[in-house]
């Protein structure tokens, strides 16, 4: 034991990475992986199966567990956003640094490109055993085993709406889920409550175009199948279909951020602003009489 | 970073609304808004893809998901009750003020309103694409999406008597959840457990009216039903049956109640009572015989 | 206000049962209400639809769930057994007394038979509705939603195994989850556990005969669904089966108390009492050499 | 319950064992029994029932609540490892003694053994109603419920690759879950969130082979349906497809552990340590300053 704790303890200090925003960005990219290789798996295994070992309802679970277990990995570090249009929802209310974005972008999107690509060389076998496989037809069968495709039915605008609510759903969720001055969910138990969210995101809004609500999750395995045989189609496929999971969100992010604040959050921050005030007026009443410099009152609203 | 906490901080006082009532109202509204578009959204998934991106226990899922989210969002603040039937119970104990009941109803039935207008928005493509909708006729396929309509074996009767047994289920569960002398669920877990009240509901009551059991989740989206296009109909449909969900979950409240009270509630809160006025007779005693006045038998009461 | 609260206050006097063995049964009764209501309910929903509103597995859910909500009403107060099983394996180790089980049993039996005419209350028209239906031939489909019947295929030796085995594991589920000197499950979450377990048994142990594993949740329906119309067929089906899913559960009980205790129990308790009486062996050494009777042994084991 | 109290106590101290490794193991052994009995019971039933009593996603629920069952019933005692792989993953942090990995390998297939054993006693009946049972065609129908085997597309390599993307995904969410410097999941929660990773990773990996991931799992009931009556077959099948989920999974033990370490492990040990080293730094001069002998940096450390 003596020898492998001493070889670990090596190993550990070599590869530690000091710089804690690439810490970050690694554990984003980690928790992403897992998020597209579960999601997208459930869908693999969904189609590949002409639906024998997975539904659509298969589907959600896989994703909602999946965001769960994601935010686990990384939420400790990073904060576990695995979503660069959470990241920017938390950005606009000046919870993260602005200089997060482009990294956590990057890196969220690298995890989803090796999420879908762990999954392509699971089901290499079961791809090429599908009849019709890589040719991006209007069913685009096996291509939305990694990126996204609009139903039929759906146009552009419709689409483009969809993404927005949908994100939007997601974000005042989210914003209540990790409020502080709202609800108490027991520490360790947000990651669960989120993959909640993502579930339920899927069983009511995926029928337009699969509730992708996530620009990395769409992007990263939308290059990857790109690059791994069903060509430039996935970025040309309806006019540019590919633009609107990936610019949607953020607009869904900002609505979002809207309606949870205008609606409740303002309020909550603002009754426990206004009690901290009278209690900060009644001290300094009291700091004027008695003249008693020693009250912090600084450290009380940390405390609060 | 500066200059944007200062402009965020500036919009939440100029948005801060400061009646308590208001902002209960609201957080309602937005958690009503939450429970009806991921519910209807489910339902007009399962209905509009024909099956395919959903099936009946999806929708149960999805409402069940949707009510613990709703909670969530608006638990802190306003309790969470969604619902006013609940708020109707609840009222009955003297655990709300009366006065709060038709506030709440009328932005329950608002933030249903709007959660189906959501719901129309995003699937309004595929609306127009679904064969023969906007008729009403028994099948009632697409008005099914947002408010509920009686199964063909139905009579107006059963119906009644369904809805009361679903909402008086819902009752009793809800307040073994939130009996402070009942069980121990930790704190932050009641939307949870509340979540799995409503899917349960669904799974084994929603055969002959699709569980309503919420005046404001119905009344709400049948209105913009009936505005989005689907007229009148939505009301004379089987000569009023919107008036059973409408009217019977407060009678069912009333029963729910009544059973919780009768067979676990009276006696858990008579055996509290009971210990704390043995408790107060020993003191009593006590302080007439060593006359000290300093014992505050009121204080302990509150700390019990 | 203060008029509503006399009223409440003056009719919770006047109901309040001060007999702690007749409050218990009633808790009982109404959690196996809960868990009748919601199970045959769901059974209800699935049969009568045709699978439309409700397949095997949500069955199991509701099942489970409804566990769940049972134990959550009634567990503070009585325990939350809901089955004579249980309380039978808790008497068999001690920790319930063997007077409770009897009123237990017939507490129990009575909230299934009440559960059931919920269940034939709501589903009344759609009962009539179904083709066939108070016919108990050999598919007995709509007895089937009440009480358990075997699949053809089955023996009544092997059915009879299959009621042990079901139980068996039932018992070692709640005996590790209810143990206290094993996992350390957070207070209140006892009952989602438990829930687990009876939807985990639905999903592998239901093919045989339903899976009731508890003679009250099988025998209080079977009474009820004899009266409301299925005749003594109910108890004469396949030469008496009603008789197994009545009694094996005790069996099986035993059997699964006495797995868990072999392979974990007698363990964990062993190596408790090793370590007190070590301890009280030290502490007597101690007390001989310093004589000191300040020291209280039992107060130290109580705080283990 | 004098008398049985004393009977109860003589029992236990005759069977206690004192031993501490074979506790572990007879614990790990039950759990396994645990994981196997739901597990395989679930496949039993959907594969015998036809489909009518469970599909895909029910085996997926089973196997994982059967794994948090598993868990909850010997986590405390042995860990809760369920599977060999997880013991050598373990084993290779330095978290678990390499001399326990034998022992549980044994025990955990003896589990696997007499869980088959169950299930296949369980529904005797139903496998001799069952068409063409007892023959391990390539279709491999009944042999399936209790050993994995490939799907027909899949060749060796892909089958030996899909066992180790399976073992390292469950692996890295594991050490996740019970790296005790990343996430906190409230005490006693370890179980249940184990249990959704074991079903995410059915319900996206699945498709392959059926998700063995554990040696353990498959071998021991593979020895037991060799043993009843399939034969030899049950590993000769595919030229030995039988050492694929026996060997596999520990390279993917091997993969999983290295990824998670080099991704987010290391790093957070690495901080946690050089929080600590500076401390110490900082006390030792503190220590030089003022010769301080009664600060204990080792006492510190453990309460960090």
């Amino acid at each position: 034991m003596g020898r492998q704790k001493f070889y670990l303890d090596k190993l550990a200090r070599f590869f530690q990475i000091r710089n804690l925003l690439l810490r970050q960005a690694l554990a984003e990219c980690l928790g992403t992986l897992i998020l597209v290789m579960f999601g997208c798996g459930a869908v693999a295994q969904s189609v590949l199966s002409g639906g024998t070992h997975g539904r659509f309802l298969t589907i959600n679970f896989a994703f909602g567990f999946a965001a769960m277990l994601g935010i686990l990995i990384c939420g400790q570090i990073s904060g576990g956003h695995l979503n660069p249009a959470v990241t920017f929802a938390l950005c606009l209310l000046g919870r993260e640094r602005w200089r997060k974005f482009p990294m956590y972008f990057l890196f969220q999107t690298i995890g989803g490109f090796f999420g879908a690509a762990v999954i392509f060389g699971m089901y290499y076998d079961a791809l090429w055993d599908f009849p019709g496989c890589f040719n991006l037809t209007d069913d685009s069968s096996t291509a939305g085993i990694f990126a996204t495709y609009p139903a039929k039915h759906l146009t552009l605008v419709n689409g483009f709406f969809d993404q927005i609510i949908g994100t939007a759903a997601l974000i005042v969720c989210i914003l209540a889920i990790v409020d502080p001055f709202n609800n108490p969910i027991p520490q360790g138990l947000e990651a669960f409550t989120v993959g909640f969210v993502v579930l339920v995101i899927g069983q009511s809004m995926g029928f337009n175009s699969g509730y992708a609500v996530n620009p990395a999750r769409d992007l990263g395995p939308r290059l990857f199948s790109a690059i791994a045989g069903w060509g430039t189609a996935v970025f040309t496929f309806r006019d540019g279909w590919f633009l609107v999971p990936t610019f949607a969100p953020f607009l869904g992010a900002i609505t979002g951020t809207m309606i949870y604040q205008l609606m409740v959050g303002f309020h909550l921050e603002g009754e426990v602003r206004d009690r901290e005030e009278n209690k900060n007026k009644e001290e300094n009443l009291q700091l004027t009489v008695s003249s008693n410099p020693k009250s912090n009152s600084n450290g009380k609203e940390a405390n609060c």
